[in-house]
């Protein structure tokens, strides 16, 4: 699944975000970071990510009803020497504060690794908060 | 702790699930995929995570209270040039549908990994949402 | 945001904590484990990761707030034969429950990485569970 929906009040739940991959369509955009992509680029290729999220939450229930980020976390395909990766996710970080204002902001793990599936560049997995009603 | 319950509303709780690794019993099953592992026996390995899931879960509050696997974080030790631990992961998610049905149904990150406790294949950690009464 | 708080029914909300890197101060502690870093060396940035998540604690909520830790994902930046991530994380894991007893106890993901944000040694994130009055 790409979202799961989880009630914990009255009229409020957890939205539960599956890891979204870097890609444009279907198209995967791969290589690491930075001997095979740039910073600049993996950057870009984190704000594609947040922008996958969304969609999948406005899928699941609606971007006006996000109540919060509670977390994202989100991996970089690094190579054991670059240490960058905040700079990397703030292209996710970002968008999520313009498109969500407050609602966007969020606690995140920075963290790099060293394979991911079809070597795409970023994948970052998250926790929303949403009103259901 | 193996399981940790936190009651959310009227008789139902989140159970987090600490990290189960690839083993048999007490044997480790250790090595990377896929120069040390093939793909087949690590989506057996991912399988045999998912089950020693289902027996925590099952100790802490009984299989048949189960309403959602909210998150499966998923980390197979690999190459830096493997992509497919989707496939791997299917191993797990297989099984968690199998088992419980609907239920069983959760959002996925699948990743790679250079290095992990005991060296084992398989790593994974779960969310998952109960009925408590 | 260090922190995030989820009210999830009368007075209790979960606590998202940010990724914790092990730093003194605004000193980075960086370096692989074990060829670059001991293991007793690693075991304390642990310990000083878990230090600064209770810090964020305090500020957020206050220590004495703290009914549960839920979960501890905690990376430890490893060469791809180093296998005792347990270890080391206990040196996370004892200060939660020297410092909050019972309500320190968690599940927890001992995790390997290839790389971190500033090449530190340790990164933690974390959800904990908190009384709000």
């Amino acid at each position: 699944m790409q979202t799961r929906l989880v009630p914990i009040d009255d009229g409020r739940a957890f939205l539960y975000i599956a890891g979204q991959v870097s890609a444009d369509g279907d198209q995967m955009l791969a290589g690491r970071c930075p001997d095979q992509v740039s910073i600049e680029e993996a950057t870009r290729r984190a704000r594609l990510c947040a922008t996958r999220m969304l969609a999948q939450v406005d899928a699941a229930v609606g971007l006006d009803r996000v109540e919060a980020i509670a977390q994202l976390l989100g991996y970089v395909n690094s190579t054991p020497e670059f240490g960058e990766q905040p700079k990397v996710m703030n292209g996710a970080s970002d968008l999520l504060v313009q498109v969500l204002g407050d609602a966007g902001k969020h606690t995140r793990a920075a963290l790099g690794i060293n394979a991911l599936p079809f070597n795409v560049t970023i994948e970052i997995a998250a926790v929303a908060v949403v009103r259901t009603r």
